[in-house]
């Protein structure tokens, strides 16, 4: 019997909510569960392998970390010809703040995946940045390096790399975009609503309203986001409008 | 007639030469020798690309320091399982450090590439270091991730990547050798020669002889790196007849 229960178990459930999550996350599917598995799991759970070795994300955090931070660098290499080497170190270095992958973490729902011991509201913010790193090193390692930077380019660059902003010229769209509103005297709107679609994560979509024409839209997995978004495209249409008075 | 000549002189001998030397160092063909070139060329030569930015090793120096670092990493994170985030990252720093990559890079003979308006006895030993860097940033760029890896494992962690030397339990297996054959009282040569053979690099041999047997042969790119392989694998002969006793 157990054994018969085994063979009908040898996916069971809970392994195919991870497996689904997982695909979610990713955008791709997972060859092997167990090293994502393992980018989840907490040292309180004192999990040890076959050898004894302690298993737990913190080895995949070190892969991971120095895995981001080079397709980082071939990001800002290819986009800044400009920058010379300590130009390309310090946006380096903003792009993979403690700050700026705690919210990427958060942002894509890590937490719940977490298999601790510890309650995860005792957990201070450094889990998210920590599990996403994790994260990075299992892909590497389930799936090489391509899958690598096509999950940073679609989760990171994509998304949250704005060159303008890292160095500090534009530290936000949206409060640049009020300024004008209000010193034109225009009044303006940002309409935010849940519209995930059929993405596989849950996104905020705006219009942002200036006078009475709807001049951008945008969506992202945040409203902060969403909102700074159609406040970057608002800001450039507003420029060209400017530009050809 | 400037014309013509450019047609017939599109592969100029001295790019010729470079392409070779590439080849030999690399293990592969490059495709596109700019970036090799660019490897090579020194902030002192004042090159500028259309756009009027510097060209110089320094941004692919950044590359390549980085994507070292990652390729370091996943083999020290398969090689070590029993190590954890701090052990990796400690070890990882010995293989990367400055001290070591300046001998690769003078293992490889970098320097006679290096383009640049300072004399090159003016260098300190970084030069060696630093254009080896760039040269992997080079590789990442010209023929991506795979042929990075397979340079690093055939030029970087095959040589000279040794666990038991980097966690300094065995500091020199040469003296571990001579210790023995002092205390055993058995007479010892190492006899050195070059040995380049087909090898694209230059090459040394050794044979070491222990009372009247050769007990090890290695090859290698220094005398001193030779004598160390050829003393390890003896060590590890001398054990397995020390414990067969």
């Amino acid at each position: 019997m157990k054994l018969t229960s085994k063979i009908f178990n040898s996916h069971p459930s809970s392994d195919g909510d991870f497996f689904l999550g997982m695909k979610r996350i990713l955008g791709f599917k997972p060859k092997s569960l167990e090293i994502y598995k393992t980018a989840f799991l907490h040292r309180s759970m004192n999990k040890k392998d076959n050898e004894g070795n302690p298993v737990n994300y913190e080895r995949l955090e070190f892969l991971g970390d120095s895995m981001l931070g080079t397709i980082i660098s071939k990001h800002l290499y290819n986009e800044v010809p400009e920058g010379d080497e300590g130009y390309l170190t310090k946006m380096r270095s903003k792009v993979v703040s403690r700050k700026h992958l705690n919210e990427l973490g958060k942002d894509l729902g890590l937490l719940k995946y977490v298999e601790s011991r510890i309650p995860k509201a005792h957990f201070g913010d450094n889990i998210h940045g920590n599990v996403f790193e994790a994260l990075v090193g299992a892909i590497y390692l389930d799936r090489g390096y391509n899958y690598c930077e096509k999950f940073i380019n679609e989760r990171v660059i994509e998304p949250y790399v704005d060159i303008e902003q890292l160095e500090g010229k534009v530290i936000s769209y949206k409060s640049l975009v009020i300024e004008w509103c209000q010193k034109e005297k225009k009044p303006f709107n940002y309409n935010v609503y849940e519209d995930t679609g059929k993405d596989e994560l849950k996104h905020f979509a705006v219009k942002l309203t200036i006078g009475d024409r709807m001049l951008a839209k945008a969506r992202a997995t945040s409203k902060k986001k969403a909102e700074e978004k159609a406040s970057k495209r608002a800001y450039f249409a507003l420029q060209s409008r400017i530009d050809n008075k």
